[in-house]
């Protein structure tokens, strides 16, 4: 029952779309601002006194941000579509200044995000962390392979092919269901940039014991 | 040539090991700071109007930072030690608030690392996302087959196992070179927690031609 990705058995509270849309509103802006400051601090060249100010405002906004909050993260059900928000999820949260954030699209049976990627996502010189596209195409492949996370499904093994380096700049994730046998679904992916593939991914996901049960 | 992960052929400057400290003792708690704002931002409860104010803030910190920015991240190399400090990576980084960050030891021919991870890196509810445990064994692997990025080597393939879900908190995560076999340099890992394994993985990592030409 470990690594599961979706399922109705999560405690989910139910959000309207209306809702939805006000705390997006909300939320998006102070997260692409936070994204906007973890890029200016890999990236700042300003002297020591600046960063100095700099942090000590950071920090005063983090103790106001923290006066009122959450032991863990408050995952909401979408009413209208049943998904998950995921707010805080590393991939596609909108109130995870770590992920890109991924927005995914479905277009028939394929499960597609575009994004860009800047230096706070870089391993070699000008290129994407390896990880970074492990991490991406992990989730997008759990998505296909979970319906958009409504199925419940744990992550078997996942394999990745790195064809080539993979710039920072633009790029597009696609994944899609190969095959399903039994518990098992085989979910495949990649990842492109303008001139092609650069990472090749292969997952078997199993659905738990516990909803084979249930059935 | 893609995916290189290390080696003598990037364009490092070498700074001292003093200046090393002081750079460290300077951005290491700003990264810090947005780190903590990272994770604020995820778990914050408080209301519309403190969340605006927030955002405006640190907009404002942002700008001040990138008044004087590189365009690209500048890697630099210790003197000492050889090897690059990647201040930018997002496993490792000290300046880049998406890495946890990762701290590196090696124990004779393993690579450790023992780190802690929080809201920000959580999918499944209280686990740790599948992705991101593939970000750091993909990173620790990478330092492992190429001796801490002081070899040039590109990640050919990596697969991981999910065992079971990895919990948030702390965690230790292990890399060692299994074999090498003519270019190709067979790197393994594992992600533990308290209780054991929870993730494996088996990484293939190959010398670049350039490198092989150079010999």
């Amino acid at each position: 029952m470990a690594e599961v990705i979706g399922g109705p058995e999560w405690p989910f509270d139910e959000v309207s779309g209306e809702e939805y849309a006000r705390l997006s509103a909300l939320y998006e802006p102070l997260t692409q601002a936070i994204r906007d400051l973890v890029d200016a601090g890999v990236r700042t060249g300003v002297d020591d006194e600046t960063i100095t100010r700099a942090r000590e405002a950071i920090e005063a906004v983090t103790q106001t941000l923290s006066s009122r909050r959450h032991d863990r993260t408050h995952t909401l059900r979408h009413a209208d579509t049943g998904r998950p928000l995921a707010w805080a999820n590393p991939a596609v949260g909108l109130r995870n200044a770590i992920a890109p954030p991924m927005r995914i699209e479905r277009d028939n049976g394929l499960w597609v995000s575009e994004f860009s990627l800047g230096a706070a996502y870089e391993g070699p010189p000008n290129l994407v962390h390896g990880g970074i596209c492990a991490l991406v195409l992990d989730h997008l492949l759990g998505e296909a392979a979970s319906n958009g996370l409504t199925e419940p499904k744990f992550t078997g093994t996942i394999t990745l092919r790195y064809l080539r380096g993979t710039p920072l700049g633009a790029l597009r994730a696609e994944a899609w269901i190969d095959r399903t046998d039994g518990v098992k679904t085989f979910a495949r992916g990649v990842l492109r940039d303008a001139d092609g593939v650069t990472v090749e991914a292969d997952g078997i996901f199993i659905r738990p014991s516990w909803a084979r049960v249930a059935e």
